[in-house]
């Protein structure tokens, strides 16, 4: 995709690793962009905080919408229901099935286009990416191209669209695009636990620091346990 | 569409005319109903009172779902804005489309999707009615398709449906299908302005009171505004 320049965009910040980056990507193509997060009583709340201090580093425009209120809605995951343990497992679909917040993406992603269109923005920029793909169905190329369809209909716009750039690209690929743009690696976290150090051991914590290997490169974030780079 | 007994749906209720017989609809046909509605900071408040009457007089189980975070994204529209005026015209897409609130509906229906997940729910009903195909997107039967196509893709369930049964059915077959099923009317809210009487000159108000006309009934509601019957 070539740069539009001033072509005006919504990006979705979780303030995770794949979202700080995919925002980064998004400027350099030369897209307008606002920044929306969600507050949706996730564990993770140190998330949001990285995802405030890159926008105002970057001087991008920032919202983080609260909708908790769907959180008794949805509590069947470990993510929103602080009740049920956050899995210590590597990243497959079996043990990662109970941090699925039903329809999560899909309700964030609609929201976003709401006001995609309420700032006169044609796109969405949406952090999916392949290795999500086999555990978080609403991660996936076919979920977003139906998605594309039915927003084009519900707000009668054909100019209207999602853009996930990272769909097909495994995490190592897409740190290495980070490395590429210059992105601070330490203003972004993925650990689901919310600690003071990332635990190292949950599943989202053991596909970072894989990908950091991959790469060559070492995590700058500091980590409960030690960490071969 | 049979009486598929003991199946479990969640009807989207707004307290108005079209979800409240939507409700008494489908628990005729025999499901099992969980009711939810939006809190998104509308101006006719007085509709959730009305749900919320509605779903107390049947002892169906029922939540509000706080989503007024959302509001200042999406604030261009005259039902969200209190800055804005509700017009006083006949229901056309000019006259209405200032009360578009963009992806409204889109919004409301994933939530519901994911809550009809959680709960084990396979069915989410949606009263989107034909008078609506002008001026709402959101409303027509091409953008329920795409929604379903979407939701099965997001929460890998083949199963999972949002069901609109009037989605060819005009407001006037709503009410009369209404009188079959002994729906208390008193009980329901179409008003935009949410004043004591409704006003019966906003879109709304001029649209049911057609409807009861052409069934040749007396809406029970007060109006301020002489109406004749």
């Amino acid at each position: 995709m070539p740069g539009e320049k001033g072509v005006k965009g919504v990006v979705i910040i979780s303030g995770g690793l794949d979202s700080t980056i995919l925002l980064y990507w998004a400027l350099h193509q030369g897209y307008s962009i606002h920044a929306l997060s969600f507050d949706y009583g996730q564990r993770h709340g140190k998330e949001l905080k990285c995802a405030r201090k890159t926008c105002r580093n970057l001087g991008v425009k920032h919202l983080v919408v609260d909708i908790s209120g769907i959180r008794e809605l949805l509590a069947s995951s470990a993510l929103t229901n602080h009740g049920i343990e956050v899995p210590e497992e590597h990243y497959t679909h079996e043990s990662q099935k109970i941090t699925i917040v039903p329809n999560r993406n899909a309700i964030m992603l609609n929201i976003a286009l709401g006001y995609a269109v309420n700032i006169g923005a044609e796109k969405v920029f949406y952090a999916a990416h392949y290795n999500d793909r086999a555990i978080y169905p609403d991660c996936r190329w076919e979920f977003v191209e139906s998605v594309n369809v039915t927003a084009k209909l519900a707000c009668d716009n054909p100019r209207l669209e999602v853009v996930a750039p990272f769909v097909h690209k495994t995490k190592a690929e897409i740190v290495a695009l980070g490395r590429e743009l210059g992105v601070p690696f330490a203003d972004t976290w993925s650990c689901y636990k919310g600690g003071e150090k990332a635990c190292g051991v949950c599943g989202t914590c053991r596909e970072r620091i894989e990908a950091f290997q991959i790469n060559g490169l070492r995590d700058p974030l500091e980590y409960e346990i030690e960490v071969e780079w």
